[in-house]
């Protein structure tokens, strides 16, 4: 049984400030924890309803009522288990020929969304502005769908970074060159700014490039298409080449 | 002053069943309402809490407090005002070359970003399985940015318009060709299936051809894209030729 305290922590975890007070992070549903098994991710225990169908090795599980996953849990629909792991703090920074670099992305399901993408395209390494979303948001976690464990996402002060990167900076912009006849240099950092502001100043006086997704038919208005899928379509298209 | 009657009947307007009952749906905020005064959406009426921001034409404004905005808006944070329109019942099935069809999409969020992404690229019509999310849906609505006033979405039993149809059927597979390789065709047809278990067997057994956006790195996991998602990445290379 879970006491009252240890349920308190655990539904404090939603906040970055408890996640980084006590050190943990949830992972939610069997699927998603089995991957965790093959990653760099180390687990502190496991609470489950249906621990049967964990093949967990070392790890400690215990069981509990769906009445206490219910407590615990941030979906709205729980799943069959919750993991309780430790934040990964020995995070490095490595040089990928091709990486994301994200400027302020405040919504945790668009940052999922784009961690996802990247672990489909095989990009290794995310770059973040310090005040882009937390990569531990319970809602990022499962918006990823286990690619977590497969994409090292580093914050960083970004003008900094970008000042000294030997990637070639490309942004994305209404007038800038069509993806379309864009050529593809060897290392470049794919930057993408905050859902309703763009990128910020700073950011944009480092870039050598623009590149855009031209727009078909009639359609009039000036809506951009939301900052993931302008990512996916992008991406889609540099790896055509 | 808002009538409890009328809250009433605007609260309901959440379920399909109500919206057909009343022929009515609702669009929220400004900005998207401004799209409507261009489009066959015929417009009941305006509740407004800041009315000045709107140019309506003929079309009866009425102000609201911030009070009653509060209790009529399906939005966490409503905006500034509440169009309330009829349902368009007048809807002709046209044959533009390339149609989007979806077979039994669940998510309002997935049909609305489907939608948006239809008007980037021109996309005049969605043709979508009678079990697909309800186009009047707020949140789909909400999630098209204004787009759904562009694109015409046809509800319609898919066999047979699929069986009938002079466009190619195009599905997405994971062994299907890719579409680095595939040549498009002058007409076609490019279905979506549903987000856990994909098209129905029926669906699929009409399809010509199916094509697959190949996965980069070594991720061994069995996780497909969203549909939306893939929907863009494969519609991006579509137009690229």
């Amino acid at each position: 049984m879970l006491t009252a305290h240890t349920i308190k922590i655990l539904q404090s975890l939603d906040k970055k400030k408890f996640r980084q007070k006590y050190n943990l992070f949830l992972v939610e549903g069997n699927k998603i924890i089995h991957e965790l098994f093959n990653s760099n991710f180390k687990i502190k225990e496991i609470l489950s309803t249906d621990s049967q169908k964990l093949d967990s090795k070392d790890i400690p599980i215990s069981h509990i009522t769906e009445n206490e996953l219910k407590r615990i849990s941030f979906l709205k629909n729980p799943k069959d288990s919750v993991a309780i792991c430790f934040l990964n703090t020995q995070q490095e920074i490595t040089s990928p020929d091709i990486q994301l670099v994200l400027d302020g992305i405040q919504d945790p399901g668009n940052l999922g969304t784009i961690i996802r993408l990247a672990d489909w395209f095989g990009i290794e390494q995310i770059i973040c502005s310090e005040d882009t979303a937390d990569f531990y948001n319970p809602k990022v976690i499962q918006a990823t769908m286990g690619s977590f464990t497969r994409v090292n996402v580093v914050y960083t002060n970004l003008v900094e970074y970008l000042s000294k990167t030997d990637h070639i900076n490309i942004g994305t912009d209404m007038e800038g060159e069509s993806i379309y006849t864009f050529k593809r240099p060897e290392k470049l950092n794919l930057i993408l700014g905050n859902e309703g502001n763009g990128m910020r100043k700073e950011t944009e006086m480092l870039l050598q490039k623009s590149i855009s997704i031209p727009r078909f038919g009639n359609s009039q208005s000036t809506e951009s298409l939301n900052v993931s899928m302008a990512a996916g379509i992008i991406l889609g298209q540099l790896f055509s080449k």
